[in-house]
Order: structure tokens, then C-alpha cells, then sequence
């Protein structure tokens, strides 16, 4: 069952996904800044390519193309070269733009997919979407619409979103794209024995298993996203500000 | 008493209801994203035509019916075949035609209702109604006309909503549709030993005994909702971040 | 004392209250969807009927009389027989309507009032007037004046009020209706034990003494409003996450 | 020093206020609905009366005379009788009406200060000036006034404020009051034991010292405002919710 | 080096200033209404005239001059009496025309310094400000603007600030005023023991060491401001709601 | 590897940063009043002129070169002088005004540069573009040009960023800037054993690795900025109000 599976070619992640992303699918990543997102992507796309010949592409409404490759290059990805052997397209527009085109026969990011036979698509960030309308019905509807025209060109999506608060939850669910989305991945600071550690969690996804644990994870200066351990012993991880249980308290002080 | 319940069909769920929801009623099924509020509600469309012979209809304000043909698909629920068969029918529209069409005589639901003998019928989700107006007080009785409109129609009612919260309650009771319907679930993520669990609760059944405990569940890749055993030994489940209770934990700890 | 006292007939309760209601007094019930505001409602009202010779008048914004007479049904209470033999009148009108009727003489309710010989009156629910105003100051008046109406019929008034949050208190005291009746309960959900308890108190009774404990009570799908012992070893309990209290954890704990 | 105080006549209140109020001063009381604060406030002026034969003024912006006669009768305090005698005044006004008064030579107030001696006044309550602007700055300035008025005509004030917050403080301080006034009582609900049990304490006192410690006190049908003992053994008493300190609670459990 | 510093001559203040206020420097004490921040002013200010030789202003936005005769009086500080001897001047005025007076040359404020030697001032309060304008950047202007006015007049200047939460932090940071000030101190009320007390502490103070422990202290009906022992054994003062830290509580319930 | 980093000279921190800042980034430093960031940008920019022979520049919004002046002197370093020497520049100036000057060729920015070999920026502070704009996306925007521009000119950028809570987070993300820039440091109040100390912990660092822990530090007047050990046994640093973690209460209470 996991053979179709669209590997992010992550180890552990993949495993948390129960083998990988579901083909023409959305999935979501959401975190607070610094918390590896767009390393997350440009993994999945780096590996992608490299690891299992499907061609990408990154639609970022923000940083320019250079940013990307920059930041690619300190983890050892020649994103410049990759564009220039077809494998790879960093499309730099506004929401505005690629929603236009996406409605357009024979727009751009068709006419890349047919082109470059583009198979996994990051867009950098979905938040930006949150300029175009202030009324959230509205932005649902655009949203929607935006995740099925990429599910339609064939390509498997993966979505990043910026959470506004540092630790634990935002204080309201500020956008509803995690309803509408395939699979939707949470990124936390969580601060234990006074460091902050990091926390990944795969909270839904539609049509399979998926792993329930909240796993450790960094960010690698070379590797990029690594997977670690399970949280042991901690009571409130998604609240960023966990206490060891009682439980693992007691037996700390008095077993061991 | 429980002979002339409309069961779900959902080992454990048609117990903590009673015997399952009481004919001609709308029952709400609050959760977050991915806690399987719609999965529920397709199985209670499925079992209901497979099971109890009462045929079936979706109500959808967002997905198109080919993804819940392929969402059905993935546990096993042939709903493309059950249509054919005259025994499902899934309408995409929107909030605003849909009151228009039960207001009227002949209407597309009230067709339906008569031609196939539809008995169940599922609403996904009430929340897309909150486009309808901005005024909490017009929105209540929007909501409450509909629901009405379909309980006249013979019809026992399933009907989604979201909640913004990832964790615990909404910051604020957002819509007042809890008070109008007739049972009330909600479906809640919570953290435990460093990982992700769900909890089903019955918070209100007008007209008949119910379950009072919280109970643990799984959506299941195969099989759908699942109910597990009752949580124990915790305080908070219902806040999303529970702690080992006291005793429990020095029972644990010291005896254990 | 208590000779002269409006009661409820529900055992325990009229204790709480310092044996029953005083008569034309305004009591507010506050509760959240699916605590029994109503059916502390619809009992006060059947009881002063068959128990106390004492006719009842409903005052419902938003329900319709069958569906008083359907959730009263199931409790046993023949509300459609009690409204023919002319002891119990139920209203469904709106805030506007009524305000209008009880500044007028010889409008419905004086006149229901006078050839009835009604005494007590259930409006349900007061959240209903917050359409009228967006104003606090408004409605406090609003409100004010049509408790006092009331009260001048010479009617004993259990008046409902729901609360918008699930858990614990309103984030904010949405109305200052509490302030200006004469008696003032809360209804509340309370996880322990891993499941949910309803919880009551009184928190204000003007001219009389009352209990101040918290007690436990429940919807019975026969019997109404049942209450139930007073918690034990729990803190927080207005909360609705309570916790074990650390003294009776130590001695389940240690010594039981 | 305590010689020249103005007493409230309740014992142990007037020892926390190390004597009772300093004469011509403002002094507020405030809590949520049931705290007292209006049964403490006619306690002033009964006791003021027939113990220390100051003459007493009520100012009521919502309840009607009748209202005072009928509560204060329930504590055995005859109102009506005292009115009669000329040693007390309950004037039914808005804050409107009060303040362009109290601008007047020769206004009623000023005039029933004149004639009857009037040496107290209960201001019930200063939450209806609120409606006299939507703006911080305004209310304050007009407050202010209001108050500096009233000690002009030579009287100590008693002022009651409602507190919109069931449990524990309001989310924000909702009026700057609290900075204008002489000294400053607050009235809290606080669950212990699985009961409610009332607080007093007096959080400021311009000119004197004042006891710090927070107090239980019930209303008692007959006697009114009865301060008990301080609080033991309890951390968090302000918040409502409080629980036992640890300390307390090992030494219940192990030593006890 | 702290020979040089502008000392308040509260015993204890001045060593947690490291010496005292550097001159010609803004000051800013936050803190709750009760907490002693004008008490701490005017102690200031007497200190200076009697204690250092150094005259003072008092700028007052709400408060007459009398008033702070009488309650310095309380204290045993005959303000009038220094007033008449031209060391000491309160002015009452609005923020309005402070700026305007500020801004000319031969102002009050400059004549005042010029004639009597002026080198210390207390503004009560700053929070007076907030009427100028509803926009927070202009506000922190307005305000920026004023402090420098005075310190270009040689001025060492006590500001008063109100703080809206009674116990804690304000919810949100209601002014910036805090950024631009040359030294920070907050006055918080504190519930320790069922009883309230009194915490002070330096947050802040640019170009000196000070203080970092949280102080006990009381408003002395005698002598003011008093500083007391630093807390011991808690965790949480700032919160208002401290409760014992662990490892105290253990010693305390096993070892004494 | 961190032969070419942009040493802030601050002992423990280079080594918190990987080595140092990696040239050509925009770097934030976030904090509540008195937490240091003036004084930490202040001495990366001097430590840069002394040890690293890199001129400087700071642009300043809002306090005056000579206060800079004044705050630096305090620590025994001269910016007058240096200044003088054509090594450091500081300009006070505008959001508006700067904004500007990036955008036109020959600017005074560009020509400082040019002319200075200035290889490092202090912006003091980030918060004053909120004055720019009501538009959370229209800030972003223009706080991303401008960090852009800055770095363009080649300059290796510190940037300052007031924190609006005392303790703990700000309630919500006021501000995106976080998001865009390349490395993100906080600096937090935290009350331990009754007292304030202060934590700085690197959140995100873009193309390199960092240190996870929290530290200790403390603004000396002498020699400003200095990192101190990890806190160790606390849990909930970053919450402002930690607690001993139990297991380290244990400990203390027990084996100790």
C-alpha cells in the first residue's frame, strides 16, 4: 500500500505518514518561525528530485529565488543547477497572480507541469493568501479553490502556514485551511530542561493511518529535518510549556 | 425503548446514545480538523442504507460528491455505487439555495425525501451557514429554521461543525446552534503520554438517557470511527493538555 | 417560614433554596446546552400544577408548544391535557410582543393571568432579549422592566439563561441580567473521573438564607431534574476541570 | 484616633477598617451579583441611624424605594418607618439627574442634607454612570466630580460597584474608579470544599491603616453582613478558585 | 559613586536604586490602585525638601492641591506649610497645557524651576495622557516630548503610572511608556498566606546596577513608604497569586 | 566555518549564534522594557569598531545621539569619540525618512556606507514602522524591503524589537517580522527563588546551527551584556513564572 505512496524521503516522516504522502493531495505544515517549515518543503522537493526523479516546484509569494537557493545550498542542495537541468522551478508571484493563472488554460504553472512533468509543488506560504480578503468565508472559498487547481494539475501539495504565536496554539484559529486540506502536520517550540526542543505532530490525514506520537525533531545545518525519539515523561508538549508527569516524577527521585 | 432508535450502526456509539439518536431529531458533532466529524457522519449514511435499509442523503456546502466517493472509498464504502442504486444521493449546494428549496412545495430535497424514502440525512457542515449573516441572533434562527424544515421533512439529522480550537474549548461559543439541536457531541483531541488520543463525549440528548463518560476512539483506515475504553486516571481531558491524577499517579508510582 | 415559599417540588432543590422560591420573585437559571435549564423549567411549572393547585404560564421565544409538549411527554408530563383543562398556557411570541403586551392593560399574558389564575411563569429563555438591544445599558433597562412586569402580575418567575461557554465560567459577564433578579443559580458541566457531572448552585437569593454547597445532579429520563450529593475532595469544580484536592489524595492514596 | 471614625456599626468590619470610614470620604465596595455589596451598603445607614444617629441618604439609579423597604425588611430593618421619621431618604434618580443636582445651589440633595442632617449616603450603584459615556477619560472626570461633590456636602459615602466577573477579578479593570475613591473593599466568591464561601478584604485605605488579611463573611437572613474568620490554609483565595497550600495539605494528610 | 544620586531617602528604595535616582533622569512606579505610587511620590518630594535641600514640584492632572495636603498630613508632612516657604509647589493643571507650558520659553514649569530652585518632580500620574489621543505611537510622542522637557529643565522626575489589573500584569501593555523611562519600578499586590501584601521591584534602571529581588513592602499610616524583607519561598509573586515553591513546602511540612 | 562569522564580541553569545551572525543577514532581538537590547546593539556595534575594526551604524527612531552617548559612556564606551574618528555613525531619523533613502541611489545610508566602509547596522528600534501602517501585511511588506535594502548595502543588521509583555509571550504576534528575518533571539524577565533575572535563548538561525538552551544573563554597568550559566531544574522559563520541576524538588527536599 505504501509503494504509491509520494515519499518526502525523510526517515521517521515517512513512517509518520504511514509511508508517505497520498498522491494529488494538500497536506499542511504549520509552525512558528524558526520552527524548519520551508526547510521541510524545500526538502520534500530537493528529495523529490534526487531520490525519486519527480520534478518540483516552489511558489513562493515572498522571498526571491536567490533566498532559495542560499538557504538549499547550506544544507548541500544545488538548487541553481537543479533549475537549470529542468528538474526544478522557483515561481516568484502573489496570490493574486497564481490564482489567475491557475484559472487560465495553458497558464504558467500548467504549462511547467506539462513542460517539466512537475510532480510536487511547495507553496511558500499560504498565509500570504490572508492579504487578499479580510472576510474568512471568502479567503476559505479561495483557498479551496486554490489547493484543488494544483490537486487537478496532478501534483502533490504541501502547503506551509505560519502560526502566530511562539508557543503552544494561536490564541484562534486564524485561518480554516486545515479544514480543507489532506493532511495537516503541526510544528512546536517546546521548551524541557530549560532548552527549547522541537515537536512534530501529524494531527489528520484523510484515507490512512498515520503515527499519533509527537515526535523530537531538528534542524540538521547539514541534513536538514531530522526526525529524533518520542517525548517521554512530559505532560502538555503542545502547550510549549510541558511539566514531567508525576508518574516519571516519582520514579526519577526515588528509583532510580 | 431502544427497538425504534435510528442506530448508527457504530459499535459502542449506538450505547452511549441510548440505543441510538431518536428519530425525526438533528444531533451536532463538534471537532476540530481531522477528528473525523465527517467520517462519522458518512458511516452513519452508510451503515443506514447497508444495515438498516433506510436510504440516505448528504448535504454538502464544500466538497465536491467525488471526494466523498473517494473518502468512502477508502474504508470500503462504495457511495458511487450507492447512488446508482437509488439508495444515496449526495447535493452539493450552497446555504442560501438550500433554505430556499425548503421553504418551497417540491422542493429538491423534499423531492428526494419522497422518491427514495430518504431517512438519514447528513449536513456538512453547519458551519458554512456563518457566511450567511454577521448577526449571532439572525444566524441562530437561520439555523434553526433549517433544522426544523428537515425534521418535518421525517428526516434524522447528523449535522457537522467545526471548532476553531486545536486544543480544549473555543475561546467562545461561537454559534448558538448547541442550544437548538437535540443532541450534542463533541469530539475532542487530547494529548496523553507524549501523543495524540481522541475523546467522544455525549454532552446532550433531549429526551433520553445517555452516556456520561468520555471515551477514547480511532479513526480507523479500514473500518471508520471506532470507539475505545474510557479514559482513566486522568483530570482535563476535555482541555486537550489532561494530567495524571493524583491518586492515580501514586498508586503508579508507589504500588504498581 | 418556608410555609409561604413558591416550590419547585424537586426534592433537594426547594432545600437549596431555603424551602422553595419566594413568591413574586424573578430566578434566574444560567446553564450551558444540555444542563436542564428547561427541564428545571418545565418541572418547576408541571409541579406547581398537579402538586401545588397552582396554574402556569410558558413564555418560549423560540420553541414551538408541540416541542414542549414532545420533551415533556417524555418525562411523563401531559402538558397538551394540563393547557386543555386550563391550568397551563404555553406563549410562543417574541421579546418585542411581550414587552408590548405587559406595558398594555388587558393584554394576553394580564388577561391569561387574571382568568387562569396563573402563578407561575417560565420564560425561556431570557438570551432572547439580546436582539433587541446592542446596548448593555439598554437591555439591563429592558430586561429590568419587563422582570418587574411580571412580578406586578403577581407571578413567581424561573427565567432561563444560557450560557456560552461549555466549561467553566463566560469569558466575560455577557449580561447584567444577574444583577437585577432576585435569585440566581448556575448550572454547570464537571469532568472527573473522566467523564462529565452536572453541578448546581445557588449563588444569590435576596430575603432568604440558602445552601451554599455544590451539588451534584442529573437529567432523568424519567424523573426530571434529580439532585444528587454534594461533591467531595474535589477543587475547582466551578472551573469544570477540577482537580482531586491533595488532602483527600493523600488518603486514597495512603491510608484507604 | 478610631474616636472620629465614621462607623459602619458591623462588627469586625470597622476593626478592619481600623475604626470605620474617615468622614467625608468615598468609600467603594464592589463584587458580582449576591456578594452583599447593596446589603452592606443598607447596613451603613441603618446602623448610621438608630446606633450612631446619623441620618442616612440613599441614591438608587434602578430599584425602586419599595424594593429597599422590602429587603431591608427581611433583616428586621424598618425603612419605611425610618423614612417617616425623617432620619432617612431613598431618592430614585438617574446619574443624569444627580450630577446637574449637585451642580445646583440649593438642589434636592443639598437641600435634604440641609434639612434632615444627612451624614451618610449610599450611592447604589456606580455602575449606571457607565452609561453616561463610552468613553474612560469622560466617566473618570465625571466620577470624580460626582464624588467630590457628595463630600462637599459634608457626607462619607458609601459607593457599590458591580463586578461583572462571577469568580475572580474582571479581565480588565473596567472602570478607573478604583483610583478616585478614598478607600476600596472588594467582595469575591471563592470555592472551598465544594462550596462557595464569600471574601471581603479592604485592598486600600487613603489616610489609615487597614487590616490585609481577606476574610470569610456570610449574609445572614436576619442579621446581614457577618464577618467570620480569615481564610487558613489556602493559596489563590482571590482567583476564586483556590486550593490548599501544600503545606497545609501534608500536614492534614501525615500529621493530623 | 552614589554620592551623586538623587536619593529618596526611603530607607532601603534608594539601596535597591543603587544608591538612589540618577539625576536629571524620568522614573517611572507602575502599580494598582491602593499600592502607595503617589504616597512614593510625595515621599519623594518631602524627603528632598527636608532631608537634601532640594526643592519640589508636584504636576497634578486630577487631584486639588488640598487634597494632597491632607493626605500628606496623614503622614505628618505639612505640605501647605512648605508651599508657603517656597519649597514646594504643587501645580494642577491638565497634560494639555503642561506640553503648551513646556514648549514656551518662560513657561510656569521654568519660571518655578528658576525661581525656587526646583530639582525634583512628581507627575501623578501619566495615565493622564491617555486622553490626548487614541493612537499609541502619538501618545508615546506626546509623551517622549514631555519627560525630555522636563529633564532638559535639570529635573529628576518621579512618574506615576496606573496599572488596570488589580492583581498581575495588565492583559496587554497598554503603554509604551515603559521603553522610554530611565528606570522602571512596579508596585504589585501580592495574596500570600490569606492575606494581601505588598511587592516592589526594579525592573529596570539604564546606566546602573539595581536590585533584582522582589521586596516586601507597606504603606505605614505614619511613615509612608517601608520597605520590608525580600519574599522567601515562593513561587509566582508577579502573578499576584504566589503559591509556596516545592522544595519550601517540603522542608517546611517534613523537616521543621 | 565560523572563521567569517560577524562576532558580537560578547562572550558565551558568539558561541550560542554558531560563532557568530552570518554576514549579510537581519538578525532580531526581542524584549520587554530593561531587558537589554539597546544595550546589546549597542555593543555589537562597538565591539565590531574595537575588536573586529568594523565601522558601524545606528539608526535611531526615536532617542537622541547624545542619549546613546549618555547609555554608552555609562559602560566606558566612547561614541563621540569614535563617531569622531569616522568609525561610527548615528542617525536619528524616521521610518519614513529611511525608507526613502534605501530606495534612492546616493542616499545618505548608501553614501555613510560608502564612504565609512560601515559593515554593521543597529536599527533601534523595528517597533517604530508599526506607525506606518494599520496593515499587518502592508507592514510585513515594507519591514521586508527595508531589511532587504540594509542588507544589500552589505551590512550585517541588528535589529531591536520591544516586546509588549512583561512576562511571558505578547498575547498575540503583533508583528510578522519574525518571520523574515534570519535569525530571531528573545529576551525574556523570569522570576526565580523572588527574584528577576533575565533569559536570552536564539529561536531561529537561518543556514546554521545554535544553541537550544536558555541562559542566564545580566546587564552589568561595566561591561554590559554578559551571559551567564543555563538555568537548570526550572520548568516553564519562557512562561516568565517557572516552577522548580519536581523532580529537582525531590532532590533539594530530600537527598540534599
Amino acid at each position: 500500500m505504501t509503494t504509491d505512496r509520494v515519499k518526502t524521503g525523510i526517515e521517521g516522516f515517512d513512517e509518520m505518514l504511514g509511508g508517505g504522502y497520498i498522491p494529488q493531495t494538500a497536506n499542511l505544515i504549520e509552525g512558528a518561525p524558526g520552527t524548519g517549515k520551508t526547510t521541510l518543503g524545500m526538502q520534500f522537493i530537493y528529495n523529490g528530485i534526487v531520490k525519486f526523479n519527480e520534478p518540483g516546484l516552489i511558489i513562493t509569494f515572498e522571498e526571491f529565488p536567490h533566498q532559495y537557493y542560499h538557504n538549499a545550498a547550506s544544507f548541500g542542495w544545488d538548487f541553481n543547477q537543479l533549475e537549470k537541468e529542468g528538474l526544478l522551478k522557483i515561481i516568484m508571484t502573489s496570490p493574486e497572480v497564481t490564482r489567475q493563472d491557475l484559472e487560465n488554460v495553458g497558464g504558467i504553472i500548467e504549462t511547467q507541469v506539462a513542460q517539466m512533468g512537475v510532480r510536487r509543488v511547495l507553496v511558500d506560504s499560504m498565509t500570504h493568501f490572508e492579504r487578499l480578503t479580510q472576510n474568512a468565508t471568502d479567503l476559505r472559498q479561495i483557498e479551496y479553490s486554490f489547493i484543488n487547481a494544483l490537486k487537478r494539475e496532478g501534483l502533490t501539495c504541501l502547503l506551509t502556514k505560519e502560526s502566530p504565536a511562539l508557543l503552544g496554539d494561536a490564541p484562534e484559529g486564524d485561518s480554516e485551511i486545515a479544514f480543507v486540506v489532506d493532511s495537516y502536520a503541526i510544528l512546536r517550540y517546546v521548551e524541557i530542561d530549560s532548552a527549547i526542543s522541537k515537536a512534530a505532530l501529524i494531527l489528520k490525514m484523510r484515507g490512512s493511518d498515520h503515527a499519533k506520537e509527537i515526535r523530537q525533531y531538528e534542524i540538521d545545518p547539514q541534513a536538514g529535518f531530522q526526525l529524533k525519539s518520542k517525548f517521554e515523561g512530559q505532560e502538555g508538549i503542545l502547550s510549549g510549556n510541558p511539566s514531567r508527569s508525576k508518574v516519571d516524577a516519582f520514579d526519577k527521585a526515588f528509583i532510580e
